[in-house]
């Protein structure tokens, strides 16, 4: 028995032993994570909150005040030295790796031996009237060098010389009126526009096209001074002295005028400037309004209806020419600007990802300025400063994005986007198999009302959700977040009770990753009252009176938007790299879509009986679009189903979020236009700064009423319709199940 | 004491049951593996063989006999019936989805009612002499309906009449020594050129350009006999009768001529005929050399070189008309030749992968045949089925690959590429993120020597590893492997102890895929002896006597060749679609571009007086040659301490593989050719057929001794080197560590 006994006990015992290291490997098997980035998704939010509280408006006065104190033209010393400076404390502040990357493109200065400047001459040559050569200085930087006088850049050089004709704003419709209802043909003479509603290089392209000698453009009141406020200094108002500088480029997303397609390398081929992209083959020039009264005030010819007026106390008659009593003067344009290649310095900066270091998220904004760039761009580049501060800060304690995050400090953003097209055009490979998504940081602040987003509609989400875990930045409104606010003040409309966001144009740096290489892409400012503030972009814009000061005094004294601006471009980046799902959401873009179908169809629905005529039908759009919105939803819903803990797939379903904005992009461009590609949204041809849904039909309609062949006319719209019927249903194609 | 031995007892036991819990917790968390696939590989490999293995000659015989009964033109109703009957095939072999897919494309017919003919006419308009309507239809064939004549399809229609001119093959060479050594202009003529050595859409090509008002092609016994056969059916020769029936496009990769860079669906827009890419302008007509006789033997003019005579018994004088006695007889074509939109059928079959449902690995090769296609296509076709099949048992054993696998039989790939092409447009923005390879399975054998193989360097190493797990298929070659007896039969060159191994050209499907997507390819068939053979292609290509009974008695007699191609595609599919790692080899892609590099810059120098006074260099394309090479070394390099358990990292490392060949994509295209966009590998301008490696730069050196605006000609060299220099720095970008 004792034997047995100690048998029993023995089996007893192994079995015991057994079932415990059995029970101790299946909990230890199971207790392991598939992949050990589970808890991932806490710390990310955890973090995140550091992240946004971690950024202070001290902090971004201070950036402001540094980056703003001299002139930093692109191409200049200055403008390399405040690259050096960023370079260093970016790298202080913790990047893996910062590097400057420079490329030689094409800029454009005026002539610093020989001024620009526009006369009235008499019959006999003598100049009885000239422009100012410069704005007066504002009050502390009377004794900075190196202030740009305000100039056309790329304008050609020469001096024309002319009768004048008043355009308006020198948009396609104002040529046309001018044409068609005013009888006016403008070849051989000088058109002066008024700064406003498009982007200046359409009106130079605008002029040219109607045979115009040289443009003159100027900054009316009306389109540059906000109701009872002060000039600066005293209020943000452009004093009469005041001009905007500019480029006047029609590069269509070229980048540098000399290399398209290619970054301007040393060994790179460069056209010659006679086969340049965009550059415009007649001077022209900025002037104030002070200068533009001079101008205007003896012109001849009719007066014009009342939209054609602005608020100079001058009676806008269209020319050609003065009056009776002036006929005998011309006016002459002097300009002596030179086209030069020139090396330009953008800053690089990364945080590499820890689990998909090859997934990019991009903050870029540009640095250079025409002046001191107090809003325009270091406003946004002091909101970078500091999102790069306050990722330094989180990487310091142990945070590391899931994906890459790359920062950039764009050069000659002002010359045509170049350091930011260049850098696309060295890393398009990369970036089009990698990139995940743009986020763009030019001026974080252009009014003082509320929060303004343009956006791919993929974004529209995460952007309600991230505004929804900010604070309101607006006096009085403690305990509101920043989504309330923006809500409260910017209703997006009748049918959807959400802030308003825009689509992107273009006139800023996204454009070659958005337009061109079709990354997700967004940008998010303060913005003005648009019912209320109806002048173009803010008044002081491009001139020498964007200071330090201006942005302290009137636009943000407690730097408290700026903060907020900050937060939204820093939490989106953040969530877009750290989300083990990216945040996009693909069903806001099957509803964009087809609001946009329907606007569309709209549009060339106003000539129905050519529609009939010519057997042109959106069906096939309809139909890609309701496509899209199927593929879309059932993406979503297999999207819940997702086992998360399966990296594969969620790299798969990551990809296909990732890659839905690639599906977008033409190979072939749109017509004449091959480095705009995207089929959903592009500037029109008519001006670069609105961005329109289907701008290849768009376009096709455009002033289709008078087209010199109507069915060829016609037939390039059903053409465009068909482009883009086919690539919403790629799209679609590309969010169903892979295989 | 009892107390405390219980105690101690109880700690002791509860120790150990602790530790022994703990043990199983480690030992469970540590065999559990990061990802259920380690396994993978070796499993991988036992059902490769077993893959292979099961590929039967009888099988392949079977299938070829079945679909070679009847013609199936594209576009007719015998060829959506096989459509019908491989997608059914495909279904019961276990594929796990198959479909078909239409597209609506332009193809050409000859009139039914009107037949094509050329005729020599006396000075009274008399037909003094016409060629045949038919090719002499061999045995057994004779009752078979549908045989399409000998025609060149997409020939303009017409009756041209004039003198001709024999411009001996028709490539640019023979027009330049034409034009100025022989001082004969063709405006007005009707060419004559013989078959052979480039592609007949290029000979048409220049002999518009060149002038002349019609163009007939013959096939010379000197390029389609081979020495010592006899004409089929004794022997595989071509009879005098026979003719090459083929499509004289000019496409340039565009697919279905109307619908240019889109899918051609029912919604999609068509361009007119008139607008429609590469259709020629002219007549053109082909005819077998017992015609061609007449047509030549009573030539005048010049006798010329040597190189420029054929094998007939004429002097092949190059005219301009004929000699004194028939100066007054003329040439006249006959052309009804329609052009016509039509529905075309491509058949896809999946099999869904396992890991990585999302990465495609293709295996494409047409249906459609001239006649009956025992050659081309359905000894290519048969190939793939046997593949499909095999694929198909594997699967119901249990396999399933990591990837995606599909396959495709294609069509109208006569009329251009159009199916392969169309679905390519149709799928880009999915392909373009996803594909891993392409292979093409166009004839499995165009000679009874060895292996041919001409793909991608990256393919090189795969390539080479897996001829050595393949048999001989030679008589007398027991235990020897297909590399072995391919490096007999055809060594390299002296430099690498190696099978040769050739550069991709155009002419069939892989066109859009590689050289517009940028997705890896490759092909391989059995081929003749080049040394010895020196023919075109094989002698009765495209002609009635391709049947099945030319590939049982003499091509191949024992289906064994065959089953070695179905062996050679399906193992490259196997291992591309089922290996951890991608079998891709980038070191061979630096081999490769170093080795192109210096055979295009030796090109150029043979213009040294030139390149110095243009200032033309090659170093920024040998440094980023240079570049290129180590970072694909030290890519090779990571590749070794690769966490291979990691499934991100691998992805990662994969990705890199995969997009490589992505890399080489020029957006914008070759200049002119917008739909050719592989910067290393294109066909040239002057002969769709051949590979050239840098085609932009070989294009703009061609015949640059005669340039017309010499400074010109050489900036556009200029151009083209900054551009091969900017992509191969680009690819290497691609190579290097993700951040």
């Amino acid at each position: 028995m004792r034997k047995e006994n100690r048998l029993i006990r023995w089996i007893w015992w192994i079995v015991i032993v057994t079932a415990l290291f059995f029970l101790g490997f299946i909990i230890g098997w199971f207790a392991k994570p598939t992949h050990p980035n589970t808890e991932n998704h806490k710390a990310s939010s955890k973090y995140l909150k550091e992240f946004l509280d971690e950024m202070q408006t001290e902090k971004i006065r201070e950036h402001l005040r540094k980056f703003t104190r001299l002139p930093h033209l692109a191409g200049t010393e200055q403008n390399l030295k405040y690259a050096e400076q960023i370079m260093n404390e970016w790298q202080e502040f913790g990047l893996d790796s910062v590097e400057m990357v420079p490329y030689d493109v094409l800029l454009s200065y005026p002539n610093k031996s020989q001024p620009n400047y526009i006369s009235i001459v008499d019959h006999l040559g003598n100049e009885v009237f000239n422009t100012s050569l410069a704005e007066p200085v504002p009050q502390g930087y009377e004794d900075v060098p190196n202030i740009v006088p305000p100039y056309s850049a790329f304008s050609a050089k020469g001096q024309p010389e002319g009768d004048l004709v008043y355009v308006n704003y020198g948009r396609t419709e104002d040529f046309f009126q001018l044409e068609r209802q005013m009888g006016i043909n403008v070849t051989g003479k000088i058109v002066i526009v008024r700064y406003g509603k498009i982007f200046r290089g359409n009106k130079v392209k605008n002029a040219i096209l109607a045979g115009a000698k040289g443009i003159i453009m100027f900054s009316d009141p009306a389109d540059y001074w906000a109701a009872g406020v002060q000039p600066y200094p005293d209020g943000w108002n452009l004093p009469s002295g005041g001009a905007q500088r500019g480029n006047v480029l029609n590069l269509n997303g070229a980048g540098d005028p000399l290399t398209p397609g290619y970054p301007a390398k040393e060994y790179t081929y460069r056209f010659s400037m006679e086969d340049g992209v965009g550059l415009p083959k007649i001077p022209v020039h900025p002037i104030g309004f002070h200068d533009a009264i001079h101008l205007l005030k003896n012109m001849g010819g009719e007066i014009p209806p009342n939209n054609w007026k602005g608020a100079l106390n001058v009676s806008y008659r269209i020319g050609p020419g003065f009056t009776d009593d002036f006929k005998s003067q011309k006016v002459r344009m002097n300009i002596y600007t030179n086209n030069q290649v020139t090396r330009i310095y953008n800053v690089i900066g990364r945080i590499r990802g820890a689990l998909e270091p090859d997934r990019y998220v991009i903050l870029g904004g540009h640095r250079d300025a025409w002046v001191f760039g107090g809003i325009d761009p270091m406003s946004g580049a002091a909101v970078v400063h500091e999102t790069v501060r306050s990722a330094g800060r989180l990487l310091s304690k142990g945070w590391r994005p899931r994906r890459t995050i790359i920062f950039a400090s764009w050069d000659a953003e002002e010359f045509g986007l170049q350091g930011s097209t260049e850098w696309a055009e060295d890393n398009a490979k990369v970036l089009q198999e990698r990139a995940v998504a743009y986020i763009n940081a030019d001026s974080a602040i252009e009014g003082m009302y509320t929060l303004r987003v343009d956006c791919t509609p993929s974004l529209h989400t995460l952007v309600y959700d991230l505004t929804k875990q900010i604070a309101s930045p607006e006096e009085g409104e403690d305990g509101v977040s920043l989504y309330e606010s923006w809500h409260k003040r910017d209703n997006w409309t009748n049918d959807r009770d959400a802030p308003r966001i825009s689509k992107l144009g273009s006139g800023s740096d996204f454009e070659a990753y958005f337009i061109r290489l079709g990354i997700a892409a967004g940008r998010a400012r303060y913005t003005k009252n648009k019912k209320t503030e109806r002048y173009s972009s803010y008044p002081v814009y491009h001139s020498v009176y964007e200071t330090f000061e201006i942005v302290e005094k009137f636009y943000d004294p407690s730097f408290r938007r700026l903060r907020a601006v900050a937060q939204v471009r820093g939490g989106l980046i953040f969530r877009l790299a750290d989300s083990q799902l990216l945040p996009l959401d693909v069903n806001q873009y099957a509803d964009s879509l087809r609001k946009y179908a329907q606007s569309i169809a709209q549009l060339a629905q106003k000539n129905p009986e050519e529609m009939e005529m010519y057997a042109v039908s959106f069906d096939s759009l309809f139909s890609a679009v309701e496509n899209f919105t199927v593929a879309a939803m059932d993406f979503h819903e297999r999207l819940q189903t997702l086992n998360t803990a399966d990296p594969l797939q969620v790299r798969i379903m990551n990809d296909q979020l990732m890659y839905l904005e690639r599906a977008f992009i033409d190979p072939l461009g749109l017509p004449g236009r091959p480095f705009y590609r995207h089929v959903i949204f592009a500037p029109s041809s008519h001006n670069k700064y609105a961005g329109e849904s289907f701008p290849g039909i768009y376009d096709a309609l455009f002033d289709i009423e008078n087209a010199a062949d109507p069915v060829k006319a016609w037939e390039e719209v059903k053409r465009q319709i068909s482009i883009a019927a086919f690539t919403v249903h790629a799209a679609a194609m590309t969010l169903t199940p892979p295989a």
